[in-house]
């Protein structure tokens, strides 16, 4: 059991994952000895660990506080903010807070996991107010790059908290999704003790323009090519985007085909929660087939380079008649931003569609897309709506929390603290960091959930350098070789075979120098093998694999 | 052989590698029977190439024509220039040409692979033609990132060729490596037919700063921290930024520490040709060590993320008393870009440094560092100064090589073609694509090189997410086991171990099955193995790892 001393009636502030990097948020607030939980995501791994599904945050506070976890309440529906939650949710074992599309997207996840009787969700309207005592936590309506992003005001009798979620601001949406400045303004007035805030791309100093020019731009870029097959990639949860989209390729006289599973699942959540009411269902692959392909306009996951995915899929070499099938002169825009750690898998699918000769249009040079994120005098505007004694900047890159702790301190707010995971401060007038609780990441790994810094993911960097390689050797009790030793490598420029030549010989002459009364020493027969198949397969392939061997007495 | 058709008197190029990407640059130019080629470089394998060294171009095009290239020009001294000459130099076997920093950095390549002697290499002075017939080749300054870039202006009957490398323009070089702007002049009025030419960067808008502007900005920041220990990374191969740093740490009284082979490589290279020739000896580790840390200055390389380079060590968790060690309140300058693909791992360095209070200043807030490549008005400059007839764009992304494609048809220049490797085009008043030889890209893992498409590179790729296994079975003729049968597992969670419980049983039932008169067919049992053995690890690990069974008949 974690317990750091503070007094009973402290607010304190705790990121259980999240604070210093993007994916992985879920926060806990804690005071009169409960705990408010904030998000619940997952992380995405990077090359450095191969074969990992996903990151979580690991769990091992909130467990130990299980049963004064008063509710998990949910700012929006994005991966990195839910994600975790199937996989977390016997450890918390608390009721879930979140606006209908986020429910109607976890519900669909614990379904998936054999979960969903058994969590416990409440749907809040934006706008609401709800009382998880001590606690009490209303949704403010921000804008984000899904439906429903929230603020929350979390009030306490220690003062209130504005946990921002991921947000930006814009004047004109094109959706009803815009930011409630009124209330947030409001909250300024009431005061702000502290604000957690994103810090996604808070050093970009351009604004950023409105969803409503993105959709202008798309409407004039589809109208340029009457006679080509077009399509569209762009993230699959971006709702607005998707409406945005339709718009464009209908004032084009256009239909819109969906290609990829996500974006099916998002529409299906989307529809089940009141949105694309004025939009017909979308079309399937075979419906479009049906069509002039002059009539179609085809909405694409796959614009972050993923294999297999609907956009990579457009070239196959040989599609089957139901099949949609791209080649030169079509058209493809990628409504979508480049995700860091995935220029060069982009920039590969990009070459690929441009050597069949399709015509490749990007943000680079048309206002295709915008960010859900904030830039500009955006974050200036919010603290000066907000006016907060203390900032805490998470999500977002080294660089990126370091610019956004800068900035609320030259915009003179009193108190600005970077956080690392796990790190605990108390929330008053003079706030102060009061240590460590138990916190880091887990891998996902197959079915397997296990420590980041386990031995085999180690193991596993190495294998896809080195390669594996496992020597069987049947002996008697005189260590005399049975049969024919076999070795297997994998990730190795060889066939496996049945062990020959060189290091059949290598392998007896090993064996022959054992002195006799040793013969049954199997350490040292595994030793011996050890050096002899390393010196070989150094030899002959340069590499050093991760070895086994497989010795049997007979 | 490959023979393609064109007259005898046609000038024809072809890329051989790095048109259509970075890296592996390689192009022969061919007259009248005879090959020209032009810089032998190497790639750098991504994350979806686990273990491999380097990739190099195929050699086969060349390698068909060995006898009739009259030689092998070296542009600059890169390794996408320069470093596969070591793994190709068998299949081309020809004089090598190149400057003398190039030559020292070659001959240490060809040193280490015990080549030294065989092959010959010609030192040419950055001003002088040399005669390679039927082509001359003239050696033209260019400014880049590394000491004697040059542009290449082969003249031959059919017409002069400009083959720019790798390039920049730079008015006031801190160095004595600046454009020979009068001979690109002249080579335009002379009249040239083809640019071959460099396009990094070719998109970027703003011109860049110069090298004496990173100089100042090294020297105020230098001098901003008088009380800490400073360290600078910075590309090894970056000669005249090693002479920035040096003069700024000189203004603030600090002597210069080199950490790091490649740096120490690089100033042998530069001292053996000329450069440096007013700076001292540069201070090893244990030098440094000796005097007070405020009067050192440490150049470092891993600039990019590297693992165990001199950066990352620097904040060795146990430093032995001969180890520089940075700690809270040091600062390190990145006086480097963030090469693509770089990003994650190289923010992650930087939050470990941050993580120990080590400030961390980067071109993204000062002016530390500009890029070798032109940017801006250059290439506009370039090609009205030289008035081609013909541009092909090669080394850069796809999106760059377009973008160069789009400025020269934009600038009016006839003909802009963007060539494929291994696609052949004749150079003459209407240019012509003349078909494809053959072309392709070579991995170097460990001391083998094999294709990239390899079947082994695909199963490590498989191998890394799903891991490996082997099953040793030792059965008598009639099927029934004999010992324990051992399993071995790698990259998946679990200790190796003598195989029970589950698994064991499960062997036992499907020997069982067999009927007696099959007892004997090897095959059969190992079928039956591997789905035991797979359906036991998909349900224990979900994973399905890459499996061979190791079947023993005693």
């Amino acid at each position: 059991m974690t317990e750091l001393v503070f007094s009973k009636d402290e607010l304190v502030f705790v990121p259980v994952g999240g604070a210093t990097g993007v994916g992985m948020n879920c926060f806990a607030y804690g005071l009169n000895g409960k705990w408010l939980v904030v998000d619940c995501g997952i992380g995405f791994p990077d090359d450095n660990l191969p074969g990992v599904d996903c990151l979580l945050p690991d769990p091992q506070f909130l467990a130990e506080h299980k049963s004064d976890i008063v509710g998990l309440v949910i700012t929006h529906a994005h991966e990195d903010h839910i994600g975790a939650i199937p996989y977390l949710w016997r450890d918390l074992q608390c009721p879930i807070y979140c606006t209908a599309f986020a429910k109607e997207l976890i519900e669909s996840k614990l379904a998936e996991t054999g979960l969903l009787g058994r969590a416990d969700l409440h749907m809040v309207n934006q706008g609401d107010e709800i009382t998880l005592d001590p606690f009490s936590v209303e949704f403010v309506k921000m804008t984000h790059s899904i439906p429903e992003a929230n603020a929350l005001a979390i009030r306490t009798k220690a003062g209130m908290v504005v946990h921002t979620g991921d947000w930006r601001f814009e004047e004109k949406n094109v959706a009803e999704d815009t930011t409630d400045y009124e209330t947030l303004k409001a909250l300024g007035k009431e005061g702000v003790l502290a604000v957690v805030c994103d810090s996604t791309n808070t050093s970009e100093e351009k604004v950023h323009a409105n969803e409503a020019d993105v959709q202008k731009t798309l409407t004039k870029l589809i109208g340029q090519y009457p006679n080509q097959k077009i399509a569209v990639g762009c993230f699959a949860s971006n709702v607005v985007r998707m409406q945005s989209i339709y718009q464009a390729a209908k004032a084009n006289n256009r239909v819109v085909c969906l290609l990829g599973r996500s974006l099916w699942r998002i529409d299906a959540a989307a529809r089940a929660t009141g949105y694309f009411k004025d939009i017909p269902e979308f079309l399937s692959e075979q419906e479009a087939l049906e069509l002039p392909q002059t009539q179609v306009l085809y909405i694409c996951t796959g614009s972050q380079g993923e294999r297999h995915s609907a956009l990579n899929n457009l070239t196959t070499l040989m599609p089957t008649p139901n099949q949609v099938s791209f080649g030169a002169g079509d058209v493809i825009i990628f409504s979508s931003s480049v995700i860091p750690g995935n220029e060069k898998v982009i920039d590969l699918l990009q070459k690929k569609l441009r050597s069949k000769g399709i015509e490749i249009i990007t943000e680079k040079t048309e206002l295709v897309h915008i960010s859900g994120h904030y830039a500009g005098d955006d974050l200036k505007k919010m603290y000066d709506l907000l006016k907060p004694h203390i900032v805490l900047p998470v999500h977002g890159d080294t660089y990126e929390l370091n610019c956004h702790q800068q900035m609320a301190k030259e915009m003179g707010i009193p108190f600005a603290f970077g956080l690392n995971d796990g790190q605990m401060i108390s929330l008053k007038k003079t706030p102060e960091i009061i240590g460590d609780v138990p916190s880091g990441i887990l891998a996902v790994d197959g079915n397997q959930i296990v420590p980041l810094n386990a031995d085999v993911l180690k193991k596993r960097r190495k294998m896809m350098d080195e390669g594996t390689a496992v020597l069987t050797l049947v002996v008697d009790h005189n260590a005399q070789v049975i049969g024919t030793p076999q070795l297997s490598t994998f990730g190795l420029m060889s066939d496996d075979e049945a062990v020959k030549g060189d290091l059949g010989q290598a392998i007896a002459s090993a064996l022959a120098e054992i002195e006799p009364e040793r013969a049954g020493e199997d350490n040292l027969i595994k030793d011996k093998m050890r050096h002899v198949v390393r010196a070989f397969l150094k030899e002959r392939f340069g590499k050093k694999p991760l070895l086994e061997i497989h010795l049997i007495r007979i």
